[in-house]
């Protein structure tokens, strides 16, 4: 299994804060792996509602794709900072680049990457990426 | 983003069952991706539950990396099948392939990949794979 | 504190099925404690899906209030039983008990009690119970 | 079904921070039932790491009985409070009272009490409280 492409720290533009819970450990004392998603999710949302792209609250795309390299065991009641990149904007469909990393020790948790699609939530089918969304992201990484 | 490699149906020899929740969905009204992780851990829980290698409810390996495509949208409430295969038996580590489906429509709603590695709870380090572990799985794979 | 008022098992009329998971057990290796509230959900989701009050897969009505005692500490990967009654009707409100057991070992987990409001979801606004909500219930329950 | 007894916030002597999830919120595009429940344990988790009375990051009691009503629908992506206050020591066991505010709106979403039961991890058994833990609280509690 190949290791997902994340840029270095430096060249990730955005960073979301979000904070682990004392109930994300599991019973191996440690962050459940599912508890990454949400973290993900968590930077996802920050990064597009500072983007203006959400309506509702909701997303306007979904996951098709994740993959996430667990590097370090992580710790509920922690502060972590996701940084989020967005690499790439197709047609109806983006990928993004992701790490977590706790604010206290710096160490990295995790890194991931995601490929996202635009759908329509009344069909529940892919469309092609808003012009808005698109200009609003290209110019946010220097796309 | 490639896509997991996951074997047909046919050739997954360990099925899992597991049940959404009502509360699995989330504001979008589909199931939200990290239940994907919690079920393809339920998976992985049924699979070495079932060659008799698990300890006190505790696994003896760590999530080393995964990577999950997204097929269909799931549901709460739904009886699912989790289809587990071990792909590679390595020195500390191994690799699975899984696939999610409803069983009362039959759609598939995730494919996935798991690299995980053998630890040592009480250090924390990785370590070589127990030989009676190894001689379980593979028996059972026929690898 | 009282202890929630909950009909001996001889006189729930109807019992939910549900199966907790792994990752349900916290760091200190029992079923973490908004578990329960899940499970509760689940027997709620079950007993009015069975009498036709559900619609889209959305509850009508609101929690108000809960109380849960927590009798022996809960296990992940286990089949629970949720025994549901409902104990009285008001206007535009209704009350329920439950109880959470092992089907392994036939402990009792918990037991509970939970106040419900009927409301508009489109306003958000309590409402009276419909005409028909009230008869299926009455009619089941014998009330 | 009685509302739990919680004194105003003016004589709340602990204040927790926590952040809702945007997972948080369930198909009815509210934070979930469940979610107050962790809330809460935030809550303790803090309250009860700032007295110096965790080991380990475990809870060195079990919770036994809760009550909460909820006041308003919570949100997802959210800073809350916690006001906690332990209202009684026992010989064994102790009673906390507990409110959940949006930061933002200063709107209260749930009021709460809990039961707690001293417990020795090894065997699982209730046992006295320790002579610290009880001087710890009482000094902070004025109790």
């Amino acid at each position: 299994m190949e290791n997902p492409e994340v840029p270095p720290t430096s060249e990730m533009r955005f960073v979301a804060r979000a904070r682990t819970r004392w109930s994300d450990e599991d019973n191996q004392g440690v962050l459940n792996n599912a508890v990454y998603m949400t973290l993900l999710e968590e930077g996802r949302h920050a990064y597009f509602g500072a983007r203006g792209a959400l309506e509702l609250n909701r997303f306007p795309f979904l996951l098709a794709q994740t993959q996430i390299r667990f590097l370090r065991p992580g710790r509920g009641g922690a502060e972590v900072e996701i940084e989020v990149r967005t690499m790439r904007l197709g047609k109806s469909s983006f990928e993004q680049a992701y790490r977590v990393r706790s604010v206290d020790s710096r160490e990295v948790w995790a890194e991931a990457r995601a490929l996202c699609v635009i759908y329509d939530p009344a069909t529940g089918a892919s469309r092609p990426m808003p012009g808005d969304f698109r200009a609003a992201i290209a110019a946010f990484e220097g796309l």
